[in-house]
């Protein structure tokens, strides 16, 4: 039976040593962020999620989501529990605006305990995940009318969201879509079409649930300069604030998936269903596109999530499984056996996990404090660098941590040997789970491509070069330092073939695109180690100054690193430096190899 | 619904034209494997699989396997039929002994053909593929007796084989096994115990079931110096051949498993059964350990088979979805939008497979060829040397070929986005079972550590200084050659690195074994890249001399590769050298780093 203890430590030590949110105090919620509240609510959170989601992870695997013959959807047991006891908790709102019914507190802790609920019980984690972006979606584009009638009960917890695009002839390309709206004399609209992969479409924890769902106004230009956004309430919602009839739209089924089973993933039928224009018309995609940023980041949190989880559960198993003797001798010599995590190709790969989630939990706070920053921050400057910082890092957080946090799961299991096949350890369900985060929210081939066609080239490359620029300073500042060498030359050098690949494109890609496409996703990991490095050179830096002011002990409620976990965190520095920087160099050879072995042969050659 | 076409012009062009077996006609079987017979058995085996095999896999995944009271197993629907489809071909024992009533065929046709097989239905290709284990087993180190009385209905199909290893304690640590053998007077032994994890344990499909089963004998050492294999019949089988009363073993339940799910993994329980000994008593390991390469060659093979079948069925759906327009503009302007197949990163995706396929297609090959000439040849030299290369390749195929088996049903599955997780794709199923060849049979880590512990070192490193010279002879003979060069000067490189990695083990694992344990997976697989990379070398040296003989029209009926298809091999050999061989540099990278940071941690930090 698969465990979980959400790393509190870690994350205090990384928003209080690492990146001193202290120093954010002039943005709003920051204030009220102090050490103390933010160590009480991630406690709190952490114990909700291994006491109550991680038991019913399981459960909701072999049950999964059952669909009746009038379309209502039941949850596995146990989950409308505790989803009511998160609303109680007020967990969902904690980061929404104090006017709505929220804490207001940063979002960065609510990108803390998505993570703890995406390790915890990732199908159940995503039913409020996905009120988040549907309250920000209504928030920042819908009218003060709307946002009074939907938003505090969203907030509260008690009506859900969902975001309405895939169709089944178009996924990525969304100018392809066809679900139709039409105008209505009140203003609202007859929306009609059928969605498809709606996660949480349908389900039995919520009174209402709040649809926000892209259509084609009768009438407007083809491609994706026609598609509107709409808010579809499933029940009519009257002008009191009570509910009222049922909408016209209607679960038709709910998917048989690979995984997150306890997540109903619906194919929602939409027949003259009421619905209300958020925004302009014809520029719902631009709509969607604001919360692009944010809901990508959540489900890089969620490869995160998966990584960190069954990290725990690998060390578990290889400190209690007793197999063969140390290379070296025995270890155990009054015991059958020595435990494997004897093993150095064990403790390789356990290592090859950790060293991902460390500095992936640092790369993803640190891209969701911009994002607090470029939403909140009264200071123009540092607002649109904290953007520009957000939308570069935000393709590189959802396709590098997604893909290893798969990586690691795969992995993982592979420490079980034959028991991690079996379903009863719980190790393939979190395989088979950490598998949905490379596809949704953008398939991870789109976010390189993001990063490379969209990001990269923006405002003259400026987010990019800000970020070469930091990271190279921090390389410069470091590099005279002998304790700071082991980490900061390997850092350097996969720098050199960032920039290297990124100058490739430069003179490459703009007279044969195929140049970038075939090169993407290697750019997007090779950024991805960079940043990476260069998070656990922030942490060594942190360690190194905790460790010589004698500061072991930390501040607060006791939730904090002993001298011995602060010095583990540089032995993991020093093997994410030697083991897994080297890949940048067949990064940069792939890269620069071009586009020609990739394109040459005919389409029907495949 | 997945399809499946077998690659018979592929394997015809190797067998023919890349190792030319006529070569090998004064090895037993060699001679009656003529070009017109192979073709004939590959065409019938291919079309087997497609209409027969293939159909039934998404049903198997669902229906899987079920245990009733009495301890009997059914296998999914249709599996019995065409299991009896499969004997009455003969198909199991193609490559058995004629005087045991096989076809004396080389092992190298079942190679084949277990490709096909597992490409079709993993799960039901294992019931046959267990039983040629356990039949080489017995005609090895059985007594006449043993083989006259169980090996012809083995060999005819209508009983299977199955091996008992695995304790709920015991696994890659084998000198741990508690099951006993207590030796009667007429020279039998009564076995107790429980095994688990035994694939077929039971099931319906045949008449009888001969496990082979490990134990230890009352009064042995301890550990692995007191081990001894029994075969254990389920029904007992009486002098005069016919079956007599059920022997003391019954299958006590079957796993839940992430995939094969129409393979009846059992927990057997041992009650007293009737044994009889294999061999010497106390050398059931070596018994164990003749048999381990075909074994886990067999099982590379698998990891190739799901490589192929997720490739076929990705370029399918990669050229029917339309979706988006390429990067250098529309290339079906007619059509809503372009095949997904136009855009560089898919085609990077799918190359990545094939040149898995093809190369991995031709190492399995090779090696298996040098699996008949150590089994089969006079010539004690040319024995000597190809069990030398056979057993040095074995944990590369093993190895390599499961995890990249597995990277491409999952690369594979990503192409389909969304469609990808749904169930009814088919596409997870395979990414499901592929993810078992990893495990079984010796999971990957040991493979490696078999690699570099066992095998590199052996006779002096005759070997591995064999392959090496080899490869290098190859590139020696072709570097010249302008035509060549862009597929040998790197091949040359990853060669150097595989030395240099070579060497710096030689020089430091001496002084520390750890320095070679942490180092083994990244050997494993860059020795699998050097390996692909040759039998690559090879390919294009046979397309270049068909193309210039004007030969591509071939021999035989008709499964012949035309210029153009020979042509798309060179281009995927480039794709090979410029995108995965630049892997190498890393690997040696992260070899060099040695063990340090790796073991560096205390236990309790992790």
């Amino acid at each position: 039976m698969p465990a979980y203890k959400a790393p509190v430590e870690d994350v205090l030590f990384l928003l209080n040593d690492v990146f001193h949110i202290e120093r954010h105090n002039n943005v709003a919620g920051f204030g009220e962020a102090t050490p103390d509240v933010v160590e009480a609510i991630l406690v709190e959170a952490g114990k909700f999620c291994s006491e109550i989601l991680v038991p019913l992870n399981r459960q909701g695997d072999l049950q999964g989501c059952t669909r009746h013959a009038d379309g209502r959807v039941t949850t596995p047991d146990g989950f409308k529990a505790a989803y009511d006891q998160m609303v109680e908790g007020g967990w969902i709102g904690i980061s929404c605006p104090t006017e709505f019914g929220g804490q207001g507190l940063p979002a960065t802790m609510t990108t803390v305990i998505n993570e703890f609920l995406a390790s915890s019980n990732l199908a159940f984690s995503m039913y409020s995940g996905l009120v988040q972006g549907a309250v920000a979606a209504i928030i920042t584009h819908g009218s003060d009318a709307q946002k009074k009638k939907f938003v505090p009960k969203m907030v509260e917890g008690v009506w859900a969201g969902t975001m309405n695009l895939t169709e089944p002839h178009c996924g990525t390309d969304l100018g392809l879509l066809r679900t139709k709206a039409v105008k209505q004399a009140d203003g609202s609209y007859k929306i009609s079409g059928t969605k498809i992969f709606i996660s949480g479409g349908e389900q039995d924890l919520t009174e209402n649930i709040i649809h926000l769902v892209l259509a084609r106004i009768e009438g407007a230009p083809a491609g994706t300069k026609g598609i509107s956004l709409f808010i579809v309430p499933k029940v009519m919602v009257n002008d009191d604030g009570t509910l009222g009839d049922r909408n016209g739209v209607v679960c038709g089924s709910i998917e048989h998936k690979m995984g997150i089973h306890g997540n109903a993933t619906c194919v929602m039928n939409y027949d003259n269903a009421t619905g209300y224009l958020i925004g302009e018309e014809n520029r719902g995609l631009a709509a969607m596109f604001t919360m692009m940023n944010e809901a990508r980041l959540a489900v890089g949190v969620q490869g995160l999530a998966m990584s960190e989880v069954t990290y725990q559960n690998a060390v578990t198993y290889t400190k209690e499984r007793l197999q063969g003797r140390a290379l070296t001798g025995p270890k155990f010599p009054d015991k059958p056996a020595d435990p494997i995590i004897v093993h150095p190709d064990v403790r390789r790969t356990l290592l090859s996990i950790r060293a991902v989630n460390e500095a992936g939990r640092a790369l993803v706070l640190w891209t969701s404090l911009f994002g607090d920053i470029a939403h909140r921050s009264q200071d123009e400057k540092e607002k649109q660098h904290a953007d520009d910082m957000m939308g570069l890092l935000t393709p590189v957080v959802k396709g590098v941590l997604t893909d290893l946090g798969f990586e690691s799961a795969v992995n993982a299991q592979q420490m079980f040997g034959g028991h991690g096949y079996i379903s009863e350890t719980g190790m393939e369900q979190y395989v088979r789970d950490a598998r949905i985060p490379m596809i949704y929210e953008g398939a991870n081939g789109i976010q390189a491509l993001d990063l490379v066609g969209r990001k990269l080239p923006k405002d003259g490359g400026r987010a990019a070069m800000a970020f070469f620029a930091e990271v190279q300073g921090f390389v410069n500042a470091h590099k005279a330092d002998d304790a700071m060498k082991p980490y900061v030359e390997p850092l350097n050098v996969s720098l050199g073939h960032l920039q290297q690949a990124t100058m490739w494109f430069m003179q490459n890609a703009m007279k044969d695109p195929d140049n970038a496409g075939a090169g993407a996703t290697d750019y997007m990991h090779l950024f991805g180690l960079v940043a990476l490095g260069y998070m656990w050179g922030r942490i060594v830096v942190a360690v190194n100054e905790k460790l010589a002011a004698g500061d072991a002990s930390g501040a607060g409620g006791g939730n904090v690193l002993d001298a011995q976990a602060l010095k583990n965190k540089l032995i993991v520095a020093r093997f994410f430096a030697e083991k897994m920087l080297p890949e940048t160099a067949a990064q940069l050879a792939r890269i620069s190899a071009g586009a020609g072995s990739v394109m040459e042969m005919g389409m029907e050659g495949f």
